[in-house]
């Protein structure tokens, strides 16, 4: 019988990093069809002959490395697991349609923690005009494991890539940076005082909008719209799921081109700086920004000529521009320090 | 901290069953947009309002649940994924175009373990022309999961769905029946033996053909071709995952009707009846082939008009008609004996 562990020439996943991982995993993998008009390595594929696009992603959740039962209501998490996969529709500029969802559970779950599940899909459906067309439940042998697909669609003019920043294009990223992650952050202090004290109350009054940034993020489709409103189409985007750096490396990788961002126009929540120095006095809610994940904020740019359509627009900030090719992703200090950016973005509770 | 555990009113999804569950919890999702043709309940989803439509399924399979690693080779694990989720294209008469592959895998996975689960998943991209246009690698807490998502294409008049058999339509199976749950037995029986002696060597000669559709099933995308160049289409159509009684109870039950089928017809391998007999003598080849899984066989329904053209196929064999309204879904025996079929369905090893 053939076995699994192949010792000799094992290779760590941890040794490659995700992001080489799939590389390597889809090197090889041709595409021929037609109305294959991009594959991997954008937030969704682009399917389609036509001049109105489908777009394709999906998304998985697992249960003790993105979500943590000890404190993740499920109701929020089928509610999540759907908006993380409809922000990847946004990112393309695109409107989401339809639905499909596969969850493995182990028999830890009953019927009516599944109800509580679909009830947040539902509430999520409904929010976003996303019609349920498919999926399955199995079984799994532990923990919750949710897949989403979502369908979009999107006009082909209006398409945006991540590849398409150009040289002085303005960079511009929507709401707050940083506060998802200080959410988690605030759920695990609680969860570990409560192991220690199973009596204890946990205190989680003040932190609603850090809470609900993490256990509930909305996607941004609000800014689809806006944009649409001011006929405006990115020149790139994506969304910001690990982390603003690792967001601007990917859009710079994929746009070949540079970027300057500066500090002082990052938008942080006044709680994420309140957790921060809560937490540490090391912790500086700028690395929270730069590398705190699961914000599903829309990163951006625009030809500088767009700039006067959006620049009034609140919920939506300026960051930084494009720089030239052979450069590299710099954040600016508020000192005039030059800080090159690197992704060290967490993916997830424990990933 | 909310828990997980709902204690009062708990209901195990065992008592429910799998198709009731899905049923419950996608009852209260209403659909909305119009590019969606039909949701929850077929072999895919219908999408699209133009005369092609797109079609789009996902399908996992769990590590210890659809499939065992001891007996597993990864690279037919990683074909059998995207082609179980293929001949849901099948099955409503499509053309598999993209595919979208999302794998959870603990540490217990090496570089080179996934890169043989990606290499059988080009080669059935390749062999059915499906190109990879997404999906990720995230981290596990124990074991492997691989949810595939594939989006298909059919124009509308060619479109099969589950519900549209009418009275006195034949019925028609491709292939053969049970041959992949006798692979399954096989290779447990060998998995016990190895467990209690590991230096006992299994044997697997002469079982090549059952273990081959169990390891590595094909989706009939020959028979969708066939039947085009026949110009046939089926009234009504499923593929045979869980046992040919649970797909006839679908279509009969989508397309509100009963149904007879003859024993004597149902196609049968001989290498099914060998291990049949070697197993136990109370084992029946004919319940393998009601009650056994993972066939991925094309069942469907014609007008007796076109039994013509496609009497001679030796692909596909008839195997029944379609009975009225009210009636159930029967099968006559050689003795002329009535028994009615129930779904005793298996639904993965040990689901």
């Amino acid at each position: 019988m053939e076995q699994l562990q192949y010792q000799e020439g094992r290779t760590e996943i941890g040794q490659l990093g995700k992001v080489a991982l799939i590389d390597r995993l889809t090197d090889e993998f041709k595409t021929k069809n037609k109305s294959t008009v991009t594959g991997v390595g954008d937030d969704a594929a682009v399917l389609g002959t036509g001049a109105s696009k489908t777009l394709v992603t999906t998304q998985t959740l697992v249960e003790g490395v993105h979500f943590d039962m000890m404190y993740t209501p499920l109701k929020h998490l089928g509610y999540k697991a759907l908006a993380v996969a409809i922000s990847n529709i946004a990112a393309m500029n695109g409107q989401p349609r339809q639905a499909l969802v596969s969850v493995a559970m182990s028999n830890r779950y009953s019927v009516e923690a599944m109800e509580e599940l679909y009830a947040g899909l539902r509430l999520c459906c409904e929010r976003y005009d996303v019609d349920l067309v498919g999926g399955e439940t199995t079984t799994s042998r532990a923990g919750l494991v949710i897949t989403v697909t979502v369908v979009g669609q999107v006009d082909k003019e209006k398409l945006a890539y991540r590849s398409g920043a150009g040289l002085h294009d303005l960079i511009f990223v929507s709401g707050d940076l940083g506060s998802a992650y200080c959410g988690l952050l605030i759920l695990e202090r609680e969860k570990v005082t409560y192991q220690a004290n199973p009596n204890f109350q946990p205190d989680l009054e003040g932190f609603d909008y850090v809470l609900e940034r993490f256990l509930k993020p909305e996607p941004r489709m609000d800014i689809v719209k806006l944009l649409a409103e001011k006929e405006v189409v990115p020149t790139a985007m994506t969304d910001v799921s690990k982390g603003l750096a690792d967001s601007l490396l990917h859009l710079c990788k994929a746009s070949g081109c540079g970027c300057e961002v500066y500090e002082e126009h990052l938008p942080i929540d006044y709680q994420t700086a309140r957790v921060c120095s809560e937490m540490s006095k090391n912790m500086l809610p700028v690395s929270c920004a730069l590398n705190g994940g699961e914000d599903y904020e829309l990163l951006f740019t625009v030809n500088q000529r767009d700039y006067d359509k959006i620049k009034d627009l609140k919920e939506v900030h300026i960051i930084g521009h494009i720089t030239e090719q052979g450069m590299p992703a710099v954040m600016v200090t508020p000192q005039n320090t030059t800080i090159e950016l690197r992704a060290q973005g967490f993916q997830g509770v424990r990933e």
